[in-house]
């Protein structure tokens, strides 16, 4: 089918194309364990990266939408290796690139590794951005990014309605509160498992003065 | 003189490596400016990075340390080119690679680029990490990782000590009284250009609970 693996096409052979396989996996489901040594790319869904501080509470993730390599730092920089990578949606689907493969087709050709490295840091960078929101103007500021800069169609899924309190790094009180003042506000609406966007402009005015 | 390059000794041939020539920069010149397409390799010195918002205010400068690589995810994600890059000891020692020897000589080869981009973003994660400190630890959590950080041989170097309220997001009495805190607790030493560290592993359990 055409351009069934995205931009996975641009860059790889159609023989080496032809071999590729997609996997499917269901909301809650990991897509990288720690201490796996692969890279995903990331065809339909949203994707979660978690960590566990304390044994306990799931800190910070970073968000992955269609089109995104996932564990690509990860996978250069053998330093960090505390990250998992999980479902937010009911379905997600996914080409898996394991070390040989990336050893044998990709990483030995500069153009390959550069084209992915342009594209491969964003997601870093949008996490650094989020948090100097979330210290220099609060949890509100930040939830608003964090909604926008997650969605995919309009829509922002999440796994459990808490995980977004441990990111937002407020209780479940204030979680709640800040959620309806931006329905109050007609910002959003919440549904089971998302936050379907109203109204993106405003949203964007919460934040846009952080931005960079 | 040997090993006078650095690890750019490792990854390029002896006839490059005599071809290159180190620029020297003194406290508050550029080193990077706006746009200019090319990436530093740090020999002595500490430079940070510097953004502008609002016109005015200095925010969350990214130190870098010798034998680290300036303004490589700059280079290669061209949508990031709002950092400048300016001296903060009184001598900065670089080699500076253009655009021209990068392309033909460095990044068109796998094995260098990858050697490259394995230490690139460590300054990146190193901010983010930062951030996370700052919003679930607070200014003080933060200011001590700010200071163990981005020290060289127990010193870390500032360009104006008000830079430091502006990364901390406090103002600057607060930061005198934090900075006073870290004296009286024998963690530190404040000088006119620089703060000495006296007690490495008082400052580090500050923040170790953050630290991942």
């Amino acid at each position: 089918m055409k351009g069934e693996f995205g931009v996975l096409e641009k860059i790889l052979s159609k023989d080496l194309i032809k071999n590729l396989s997609i996997r499917e996996y269901h909301r809650g489901e990991f897509l990288l364990a720690l201490d796996e040594r692969k890279i995903l790319y990331l065809l339909e869904g949203t994707v979660y990266a978690v960590r566990y501080h304390d044994g306990e509470k799931i800190i910070h993730p970073y968000f992955f939408k269609p089109n995104q390599f996932i564990g690509i730092n990860m996978y250069l920089q053998k330093d960090i290796r505390d990250w998992e990578m999980v479902a937010a949606t009911k379905k997600v689907r996914a080409v898996v690139l394991d070390e040989k493969f990336l050893e044998e087709h990709m990483f030995n050709d500069a153009k390959i590794l550069r084209f992915i490295l342009e594209r491969g840091s964003g997601v870093i960078r949008q996490g650094a951005r989020g948090f100097f929101m979330r210290s220099h103007g609060g949890a509100k500021v930040f939830f608003a990014f964090i909604i926008m800069s997650n969605s995919v169609d309009g829509k922002m899924h999440f796994l459990k309605y808490n995980d977004i309190a441990h990111v937002l790094n407020v209780g479940r009180s204030m979680l709640y509160k800040l959620t309806g003042e931006l329905v109050h506000e007609g910002c959003i609406e919440k549904n089971k498992d998302c936050i379907n966007i109203l109204d993106e402009e405003k949203l964007k005015r919460y934040y846009e003065e952080y931005m960079y």
